[in-house]
């Protein structure tokens, strides 16, 4: 890999194992008789959103109405806004349903009837369903809520029922894969249950659920349609430290040039901070802040080291390492890193072009 | 203030209260005979940057080469890049070193022996203080190596000293404000000592000093010859939790619509996450994280409320705000609320947009 022309971050992007990923998702909903909707929030990338389709996908899932408007203008012609429908974007949302399938997100009886009278076009709706993340959506368990919704909806003939949506978000806070399966096991059932009492009434309902650690670890789907995972398609450090993938399936790294070295106490200092990772962190084991990790360059891209160097700090622009003096030592200033985010969505979303292996640049919604 | 067609998160902007802000620095600037050279980091919009030259700044700093090309394109003539010499950016900073009077931060022998070898362009240059912050710089009581540096540059006729600059960014992470004076007289010490004994034999040589907490609290600066603030344009609840403003001065509000409530948890749902806020927080005196304060749209911006409803939560595109059940009960969906942000910085940097309170829009660096 030619890396003479990176002389700021820049986020790298294994396309190889990005191919990976998605294969593996798209195997294993093929296998459960899933539909695979993937989310595009974290790659926001119309280049990288073709790549979904050599294994059949057709479908996507976005989490705002300008970036289904990005996918549809690239092609998309089934899209799921996964976001509590806004009802001030409304408008937007109507000139979008006028060319492609689109679906919102119901989460209130408010809501539902500001779309009944208000709601000109064709549109798709899940009620959004709360299985324990209490986030947003209406409890599984107020079925008298969601039938009144559902009912509701009938009086607008342009509105109609896809189903409902889970995203069992709370499985990023999990400890070990375990638990993962615990959580995904209870919405699962309580949407399975959901769905028994509504099937008969709406035969053609679907249901449809998030959060790439489930999707990733569970085995066991029965009741569920489709699944919407997003975050498999680079994973990152959070993933990793809560079992769902290794560091090795991280396909993203951002490449950061180091600006200082203080080995008396133990820091490098690179040009790499909170514009270019986001805040986001997790602990290690000795509840230290752990803002990336860092991995050498190498022809392939780039490869784990033995010890653990890590990101322990960010400002705006520098980025503060900890490391053992040895490694430091063997630094030059200008020398490149590789830093494996924590969070892979915020990173890109913040760095806005990927750089491939070969050289070759990827650029993102909003990046002119 | 017509909010019709604010329909998603909207970085507002009250023009008067950033003239307010400025002014008011421009002032102690003067009255302390310094040079004001106000961090640009903070807005990154050239047109915010004319409303400096009319408290007669002519001088910037900014924190990457990027930002300084965007102002010196933008007719700035005297821009200090504010962040460790990256060596591997030296052609893109000579470059714009042939235009305007450029100056850099050498933090190191190693970097600035990499300079004298290949610098080519007339370049002022500060030495990066330490004087306790320990991110960046050489320790204050190193002189010999500090003196090393500046007989090594002596080698190169294009290079030339300026003086040494210090940022006291742990005041950053003070309590309040007598921790934060007592970090700045610290700092001021160190830094007037180093003056004392390089003064005979760099008779222009200056101090300059960043930092925001220290410019607004301190009254004696005595030794420093420049400041460098830049967050004081529209200061943020980080400052005013440590004592730095108050939260009227606050000039920046994030106005985001309501999409969900939920009464019977005391939280409202919002169109405005991470990828607005950034995941900067504060802790309130219940040690709850704070992502931002809720603030109600008015006829001339935004007012504080009485209740103290706060920003508890961030996703991508979701915030969760903690609110009394009553204040709940009187929003509609589809309202808008306004998000006082805990770190403007990060929260501009991110939106890359302002609308000022008479409609008018402002573009930011990198916005197409």
């Amino acid at each position: 890999m030619n890396t003479t022309n990176i002389n700021s971050p820049t986020l790298l992007l294994n396309k190889e194992q990005v191919l990976k990923n998605i294969e593996t998702m798209a195997i294993k909903a093929k296998k459960h008789h899933l539909i695979f909707r993937p989310h595009f929030k974290t790659h926001q990338s119309a280049e990288i959103g073709n790549w979904f389709k050599d294994v059949g996908v057709d479908k996507i899932t976005v989490s705002s109405v300008g970036m289904a408007n990005y996918f549809a203008h690239a092609g998309w012609k089934d899209i799921t806004i996964a976001f509590p429908l806004n009802v001030r974007e409304l408008n937007d949302i109507e000139n979008l349903a006028k060319k492609i399938k689109l679906n919102v997100l119901i989460n209130s009886l408010e809501t539902m009837q500001y779309m009944v009278k208000n709601g000109t076009q064709n549109i798709g709706y899940f009620i959004k369903i709360d299985t324990g993340y209490h986030r947003a959506g209406i409890l599984a368990e107020n079925v008298e809520q969601i039938q009144q919704i559902i009912e509701t909806a009938e009086q607008n003939k342009n509105l109609y029922f896809k189903g409902f949506l889970a995203h069992f978000g709370h499985t990023y806070h999990a400890n070990n894969q375990s638990d993962i399966l615990k959580i995904f096991e209870t919405g699962r059932t309580k949407l399975a249950n959901l769905k028994e009492h509504f099937i008969h009434q709406y035969p053609n309902m679907l249901i449809s659920i998030g959060d790439t650690p489930s999707c990733t670890l569970a085995n066991n789907f029965s009741g569920i349609d489709e699944i919407r995972p997003g975050n498999l398609v680079f994973f990152d450090l959070m993933q990793s430290s809560i079992g769902v993938c290794h560091e090795k399936d991280i396909a993203v790294a951002v490449v950061c040039p180091v600006v200082d070295k203080y080995p008396e106490r133990g820091e490098v200092l690179i040009y790499g901070g909170a514009v270019h990772f986001s805040k986001e962190y997790i602990f290690n084991k000795q509840r230290n802040k752990i803002f990336g990790k860092i991995a050498q360059l190498s022809q392939n891209g780039w490869t784990e080291m033995e010890t653990k160097i890590y990101l322990s700090s960010l400002s705006q622009e520098h980025g503060v390492i900890k490391a053992p003096k040895s490694f430091i030592n063997s630094l030059k200033i200008g020398d490149l890193l590789a830093v494996l985010p924590v969070h892979s969505c915020l990173t890109a979303n913040l760095l806005k072009e990927y750089l491939l292996l070969d050289g070759e640049k990827i650029k993102m919604w909003r990046n002119c």
